[in-house]
């Protein structure tokens, strides 16, 4: 790709007005995206020296810095290495209407750390997977991703870093490595050019800028905003998907499969199973004691451990949880209670309110509702459409694939109880005054959905059950039943975990 | 205050009915709490090996996961460094009706800074001010918070560290410090007990629990937690103020004095000052050269700078900012603009939206709109009660001096225009297509209160000029000359503050 790209030198008199206009232009494109609701990320990447810092300073100039956000990309500090490695990029995702322009960018992390030996060659393969999902996430949600790969040749570069660094005021901007990386220009050249092919994709191309001349270069990058902005505004108006102009021929990234494992439908659980009080007492010291130990072993391991309840109204999942956190010791865990969406979450990808909460390694993120909201309440309630709400199926397997590529265990609990036993639970609820706040009119109303919420549950468990984070149906008619089984599946997963990793045997 | 504390031997069986039904009273207290929206902080400090990891898990046991968080306070991390030291702090307060549990807090924090020789006297005092500063402005916000101290004897402490070291599976949790802070117990106590009592106001007061008897120290800190709800509860539904149990005489912190500077009123203000195009672009390109140098210096020396626009609807904030953010590396700034704050803002201190908000050292944080809200649009639009936002001159005070502490420049700018222009300005903007997504009714309804809103304007300048974070009111009439005296003002303020900083003569 890179090969192909022809170095030119523009003069500034001949390109002036048009510059002027683009700039005009682009102050109007920046309002219309603003309004049309659409977030923007520009990433500048590019050799060292190709100037990314000061292109990015011209194509701001004129914006409003209300509505942009501007990021360096630096290697990831002690606490960003704690959490997945696309942790950091999700975080900052621009919310509806703003633009986020990244100096470096998911690219430079990767080719960074693959140059340094710090991941392996299956390592870097897996991320650029991961950075294809993101992208396609991402703009499948509607984002605009425009990305930038400034260009020059191993002379200029050679020219400029001399220049820089015989400059008292510049040359703390390049050291050693950046000699030794020039004379290795080859090799670098054949690294970048096969990461930008293997993620030359149609919905986020790359944009190769010809930077051997600064306003070539400048000129070029206002072309390419401009008209992808453009095109943006243009698809959204007419409701259709963008039409990004891609310089090079596209990839299809290879879908990553997913190995489904077979489960039961709801209506053909036993939710005869129980506990006798003695039986529930025993149980219960055994695992909640085996459970601390195990947390132990998962904080000095670093491995993450990720909790998902759904189930329910009424299921018990409450106390479930209770039972579950009162064995662990309580710096390693956190219970995130999952409600409607806040403004600031409605105006980005659904899932980064998820990404935004994972706590460290080493310790438990215990979701109480979680992402699967997304294909049971959203499109039920109409909160998402329906077409919009089954790419989750898929969104949500790569994003616990990408938890468990982190290395950490996704435990995911469905509590079951059936409409009879809920009936007897809101009422049970209605007449003790101290549980009264736990039941609304709204349980009320999605008791009456039950039928399509059961089916709802079913078709999400049966797309939702891959081999590295499956499914527990928890027949949970008798709460002590439920508890034991929950607690002994979460011991069981951790063991046979630490057992694989260590080959050790843990009892 | 520790040498009056007894250390007690309480048997089990003789309080075993009483702890079982505190331990019920709590969960029943802690839903109330919940009930009454009531945010309760409760720190957990004491001596090393004083079982103050052991303690938590004991009070919490029973009660729902998802409604408290327990942290434990490690010293601060390179990240947390870059920020105020209260604000790791104050990035975690709960929201009303949560609960937070500190393993250790801001005290083991400066108590440990302080031991180390990383901070000195003077700043040891001033953390203390800022400990009382921030423990006020919570409980006046309805926080409750609950101050533990494990006492236990410097045997007591022998015995357990040797048993903790000689048994494998507990060696990591002690190491040769804390056998040197052993034999230094009498050091260490002196430190300790001045801080406590330095620290035990009314509204937050020590708790200090005698903790050789593990038994013993459970039982109190259970009747001191419940003690304290249950009064914070009563209180609040009879609309009083709390009434702490304090078990030793409390101090009453002195109160920060702040020299306020004399300023003039907006009506005073000379409207006919502008600037020809001319005499504009002039000034322009010399102050925005100079800023781009000054940012540099700024970033070198870890200067935060934070800059707050107020000012009149249409008084021209935006453009003015714009002609700030484009003179400044993109990559050092970052314009926050402030809206309505949502549900998990509104359900904190109102400060917490701005501690949240503050970029790194060396950064520039722009504000658009500020924690001036408090005492302009929120009472005079009835969402906070007159009282309320009273009590907000002091604490905007208190918050600006700890932004000047850590070394941050506040400049603060007021925007004026006369009613006049903002007529003038309102009508170009219904009458320009571009502009209409600016001008809303409700612009036109707060042009109606112009006179109220003036005299809060007044107010609210001269209360919070202070010598440290001085207002600067801008003559926005001509929006020339406006972002003109706003960008020489940010220069002139920055250039002071270098020169005094290092004796330096910027030219």
């Amino acid at each position: 790709m890179l090969e192909l790209v022809e170095q030119k030198r523009i003069k500034k008199a001949d390109i002036a007005d048009e510059l002027s206009s683009m700039r005009t232009e682009l102050i109007d494109l920046a309002n219309a995206a603003k309004a049309a609701g659409i977030p923007v990320i520009i990433t500048m990447d590019g050799w060292s020296a190709a100037g990314k810092g000061s292109q990015i300073a011209r194509l701001i100039k004129y914006m409003d810095p209300r509505f942009y956000n501007v990021r360096p990309v630096r290697r990831p500090n002690e606490q960003e290495l704690r959490k997945p490695w696309m942790h950091r990029f999700w975080l900052n995702i621009p919310k509806k209407g703003d633009f986020l322009i990244l100096d470096g960018s998911w690219y430079s992390d990767i080719i960074k750390s693959y140059m340094n030996g710090e991941i392996t060659k299956d390592e870097y393969k897996q991320r650029i997977n991961d950075i294809n999902t993101f992208e396609r996430q991402l703009t499948d949600d509607g984002y605009l991703i425009i990305k930038l790969f400034l260009h020059i040749t191993q002379d200029e570069q050679k020219r400029r870093l001399k220049s820089l660094a015989s400059d008292e005021f510049t040359k703390w901007r390049v050291d050693e490595q950046d000699f030794i990386n020039n004379r290795r220009y080859d090799k670098l050249f054949k690294r970048y050019d096969k990461t930008l092919c293997r993620t030359n994709t149609a919905y986020a191309p790359w944009n190769v800028i010809p930077a051997n001349d600064r306003v070539t270069a400048q000129y070029t990058i206002m072309q390419v905003v401009t008209g992808a902005i453009r095109s943006a505004c243009a698809a959204k108006a007419e409701g259709a998907a963008f039409r990004m102009n891609a310089p090079f021929p596209t990839i299809v990234p290879k879908s990553g499969s997913f190995s489904l494992i077979e489960v039961k439908k709801l209506a053909d659980t036993d939710m005869d199973k129980s506990l006798t009080e003695e039986e529930y007492e025993k149980a219960l010291d055994k695992y909640q004691e085996r459970l601390f130990e195990l947390q132990n072993i998962c904080y000095q391991l670093k491995i993450p451990v990720i909790v998902a309840y759904e189930g329910w109204d009424a299921g018990g999942k409450g106390g479930n949880i209770k039972r579950l956190a009162s064995a662990l010791d309580p710096r390693g865990y956190e219970v995130k209670p999952i409600a409607a969406p806040e403004p600031s979450e409605l105006a980005r990808h659904y899932l980064w309110r998820f990404w935004t909460r994972l706590e460290n390694d080493g310790h438990f993120t215990i979701f109480d509702r979680t992402w699967y909201g997304r294909v049971m309440v959203e499109p039920i309630e109409g909160f998402t459409p329906v077409e919009r709400a089954d790419m989750a199926y898929r969104e949500i397997n790569e994003f616990e694939r990408q938890l468990t590529d982190w290395g950490a265990v996704v435990i995911k609990f469905w509590i079951n109880i059936d409409k009879d036993e809920q009936y007897r639970r809101f009422k049970e609820r209605e007449n003790t005054p101290s549980k009264q706040w736990k039941i609304t009119d709204e349980d009320w109303r999605n008791r009456e959905k039950w039928d399509e919420y059961e089916k709802a549950v079913d078709r999400m468990i049966s797309l939702t059950s891959t081999d590295f984070a499956p499914w527990t149906v928890v027949e949970g008619n008798d709460k002590k039943y439920a508890r034991i089984k929950a607690l002994k599946t979460v011991c069981d997963r951790l063991e046979d975990h630490i057992r694989h990793l260590s080959g050790r045997h843990y009892d």
